[in-house]
C-alpha cells in the first residue's frame, strides 16, 4: 500500500468539448490498439513475485494494457465533493498491480456543475508523489484553447532518471536521504545503532527537542482509507503570516493544529499534551561550502493544547523557530543524522508488531510542496483544484500533504479509514480555522 | 482472489420512485449510524492475519462499517452494457478485506434507459455462490408493487448455518464433498495417492475417458478480471434440446462449445482435440438406500473439433450420456473417488509452481444452476438479468456458470483478464450460436 496520488478537479469552459466523455472513450479505444506509452509509465518490476530481489529491476512492459491503466468512471448522484471523497477513498484504498506497471489513472464524470476530475495513483518505487505531480503539472497546457493537450502517458519523457534540479522538501525525499545515510529498512535495527551512536557524537543537541504524546492518529492502521481536501486561498495565509510575524508554512501547521484540536476534541481523544507534527524542510548547512541545501526533519508543536486561534499560531511560530535554529546550526552530516533519528519510528512502522509498543516520536506528517503558479488546462477544462493523496503508515495514520496551485493552497487529507473517522470533517474544520485567524 | 459473485440487472416502472437514487442514499446514511445486520453479513474472521490458524472461526464483527460494505456507483457515458462489463470486471478483480466480513455489494446507477444494477461480492468459505444468489433472490419481492422490500443484509436469516434442503451440483457442492473425502488441499500430495489407490481398488472404470488438450484456456492466471454475460431464453433452449433428444444442460455445452470455438479459431488458439469441460452433475449411486444423490463431476467434449452445430450437439449429447452411465453404474464412494480425481488438479492449481508442468484434466468448468423461477422485483424495480460470477483458477482461466431464472438462462463468463482477451466475444458469439442451432 505505498503509493501516492494526486486529485484533479476540472471546470468547463466555452473552449471544452460537448461531447468530451465519448471522445475521451473513442480516443482511449484507439490508443488501446496502437500505444506507444512513454517511460516511466510502462515500466513494471522484472520479479514482480519477489519484490526484495536483489536482481530487481524495472523493465519495459511488453504487454501494456491501457485499458487496465486509464479507467473511465463516474460519480453516483448527486455528484457532489462527498461522492468524489467517497469514490476516491475507495481508489487509493485498494492496492496497485506489481505485475504490470504500478499506475493507475481515472477519468471522473458525474461531478455537480458539470466538472471533472482525474484521480491517479502510483507507486513510490516507480516515481514519488511530488515528481508525479510534476509529470502531472507539465502535461497540462497554460493556454485554455489548446485544446489538442495529449494524454500524459503518452508524452516522451524519461523524467524518472533525472536527477532533480533543486532540493525539495518531500516526505519522499526525506526517506531517501535517510535510507542513504543509515542503510534500508530491514537493517533497522543496527541502524538505530548507528543513529544513537551518531547522536553522542554530535553531543546533546540531537535530543528531540519534544515529547509527542499517544493519540489516535498513532495506532496500527487498516488497508482502508479516507481523503478530504480543502483549498484555501494563498494571499489569505500569507496575510495572516505576515501580521503574526511567521512563515506560510507556520501558517499552515497552525491551520492544523487547531483544526485537529477541535477534531479530537469531538471524539474525546484530545491529548493534554500538544501533538507534534514531523515537517520536511530546507536548510542550509553550516559546513556546506556551495551554499547548497539539504533536506532535514523538523518536529513542530501544532500547539493543540491552546485554545485561542492567534494564541495557537504564536506557539507553532515559536517552536519552528527553535527546531530551524537547530538545524542551521549543524553540519550537512549532522542533520542526516537527526533526521534519521526523527524518522526511524516511520522506518520501524514497516517490521510487525513494532506499532503501538513505542511511543510515537511524532504525530503526524505534515508537508508542504511547492505546485504550478499559473493556471493549468486540459483540452480548455481548467484545472482548478489540485490536491496530493500520501501514505498513511502504521503508527501514523494521518499525513496531510498542502500543495501549492495559481494562488491557493490545495490540502490533502489521507487517513486510515477504521482508526480515523469523519475525517471529512478535518477538512472542513481547516476551512473555518482561517477565518478565525483572520479575525483574531 | 476466491470470491464469487452476482449481477442484477433492473428496469424502473411506474412504481418505482423517481428519487430512487437520493432515497437510497439517504436510506444507506440513516442505516450507517444504526443498523442490526443480520448473520452471515455481520460474521467476519477470529484470525484474519492467519486464515490456517487451527483455532480459525467466524465471528459478529463489532465495528460494522455499513458504508465500506454497501457502495453506490455510476458507470461513466453512455452507461451501456461495455461500461457495464468494465465496472464489474474491475470491482470483481480486487481482492476482500479480510479484517471485515468477506462482502460487498455495489448498487449502480448510470445505466441506459434508466436501468439499475446491484454488483454483489462474497467469499466463498463466508456463504457459497448459489446460497449467495438464493439469500439475494429470497431478499427480494414477487410483488411489484411492494415499494418497501428491505435490502438484504437487514434481512434475519442464518441461512448459512442452515443445512442446504437439496443437493445442487456446483462447483462448490462438489469441491466440499470432494474435500470430505481426500482432505484439504494442503496434504495434496498424500490425497493423490489416496485418489490414485482409490482408482485401482474400483478398477479400470475410474480411469478419465477424454483427454483434454492444452490451451489458453490452462495458463497460469493474473489478478485481474473479465466478466462478460448472455441471457437465452428458456424455451428456445429447450425446443432444441427436444429435437435433437438431449437435455438442456446439453444445449448449454454445445453452445459453450461452438461459441469457444469461435473465439478460439479468431485468437489462432483452437486446439486439434476437442475441448474438455468438468460440468457439476447430480446422479443417483447405485447403491444409495434411500434414493438419495450425490454431486459427482463428469468430464464431456465440447465438440469443438466439430463445425456444424448440429453435429457439435450431436457429439455433446453422446458425451454426456457416456460420462453420466458410468456415474451411475458407481457407488456412493466411488462417485466421490472419481470426482476426486477429476477435481485433483483445480486444488493442485493451489500449489506454487504446479500449473504448466501438469497437462489439464479438463480446459473449462461449466456449472449449470436452478435459479428463482417467478419474476422478482425490488421496490417495483423489476429484476430483468441476473447472472453467477465465479471463481478462475491458476489452469483454469475461465469459468462458465449458467443460471435460470424466469424463463431465461443468463450466462456469465468469469476469466481472467490477461490470458482471455476480448471475453466480451465469447458472450456474444454464445447468442448468435443458439440461432444456428435452431436453423439446423
Amino acid at each position: 500500500m505505498m503509493h501516492v496520488g494526486a486529485l484533479l478537479e476540472f471546470s468547463p469552459s466555452k473552449a471544452t468539448s460537448k461531447d468530451f466523455s465519448r471522445e475521451l472513450r473513442e480516443e482511449l479505444s484507439a490508443l488501446a490498439r496502437s500505444v506507444t506509452v512513454a517511460s516511466p509509465w510502462n515500466q513494471r518490476l522484472l520479479h514482480p513475485e519477489m519484490l526484495t530481489n536483489p536482481l530487481q529491476a524495472w523493465v519495459p512492459d511488453e504487454h501494456f494494457d491501457l485499458e487496465y491503466h486509464v479507467r473511465r468512471s463516474a460519480l453516483a448522484s448527486p455528484g457532489d465533493e462527498r461522492e468524489l471523497g467517497s469514490l476516491v477513498s475507495r481508489l487509493h484504498g485498494t492496492p496497485l498491480d506489481f505485475q504490470r506497471p504500478p499506475w493507475e489513472a481515472h477519468f471522473i464524470e458525474g461531478l455537480e456543475k458539470k466538472r471533472i476530475a482525474i484521480y491517479f495513483k502510483v507507486h513510490h518505487a516507480l516515481i514519488d508523489g511530488y515528481t508525479g505531480m510534476r509529470l502531472l503539472s507539465k502535461s497540462l497546457s497554460t493556454d485554455p484553447n489548446d485544446l489538442d493537450t495529449p494524454l500524459f502517458f503518452a508524452r516522451a519523457e524519461g523524467e524518472r532518471r533525472r536527477e532533480r534540479e533543486e532540493q525539495v522538501p518531500t516526505l519522499d525525499a526525506l526517506l531517501h536521504a535517510v535510507r542513504d545515510q543509515i542503510g534500508v529498512a530491514k537493517d533497522i535495527g543496527r541502524a538505530l545503532v548507528k543513529v544513537v551512536r551518531g547522536m553522542r557524537d554530535h553531543g546533546p543537541k540531537l535530543a528531540l527537542p519534544l515529547q509527542a504524546p499517544r493519540s489516535v492518529l498513532n495506532q496500527k492502521i487498516s488497508r482502508s482509507r479516507r481523503f478530504a481536501t480543502q483549498q484555501i486561498s494563498l494571499d489569505r495565509i500569507k496575510r495572516v503570516a505576515a501580521s503574526a510575524g511567521g512563515t506560510l508554512n507556520d501558517v499552515v501547521l497552525a491551520i492544523c493544529g487547531a483544526a485537529l484540536r477541535r477534531f479530537l476534541l469531538e471524539l474525546g481523544e484530545l491529548p493534554e499534551r500538544p501533538l507534534v507534527a514531523m515537517v520536511p524542510v530546507n536548510v542550509r548547512p553550516k559546513d556546506d561550502p556551495g551554499g547548497g541545501n539539504a533536506v532535514g526533519a523538523i518536529l513542530a508543536s501544532l500547539a493543540t493544547d491552546v485554545e485561542d486561534p492567534r494564541k495557537c499560531l504564536d506557539a507553532v511560530i515559536a517552536s519552528t523557530k527553535r527546531a530551524k535554529e537547530q538545524l542551521q546550526g549543524m553540519s550537512k552530516g549532522a542533520i542526516m543524522q537527526y533526521s534519521g533519528l526523527v524518522l526511524a519510528p516511520l522506518m520501524l512502522s514497516f517490521i510487525p508488531g513494532a506499532v503501538g509498543r513505542l511511543r510515537p516520536a511524532f504525530n503526524v506528517v505534515v508537508s508542504n510542496v511547492p505546485g504550478p503558479e499559473t493556471p493549468l488546462y486540459f483540452r480548455g477544462w481548467r484545472l482548478d483544484e489540485m490536491y496530493p493523496l500520501s501514505i498513511p503508515f502504521h503508527g501514523y495514520g494521518l499525513n496531510i500533504t498542502v500543495q501549492s496551485y495559481a494562488g491557493s493552497l490545495n490540502f490533502g487529507f489521507t487517513g486510515c479509514r477504521d482508526t480515523l473517522p469523519h475525517l471529512q470533517r478535518l477538512a472542513v474544520y481547516s476551512g473555518e480555522v482561517i477565518e478565525k485567524m483572520e479575525r483574531a
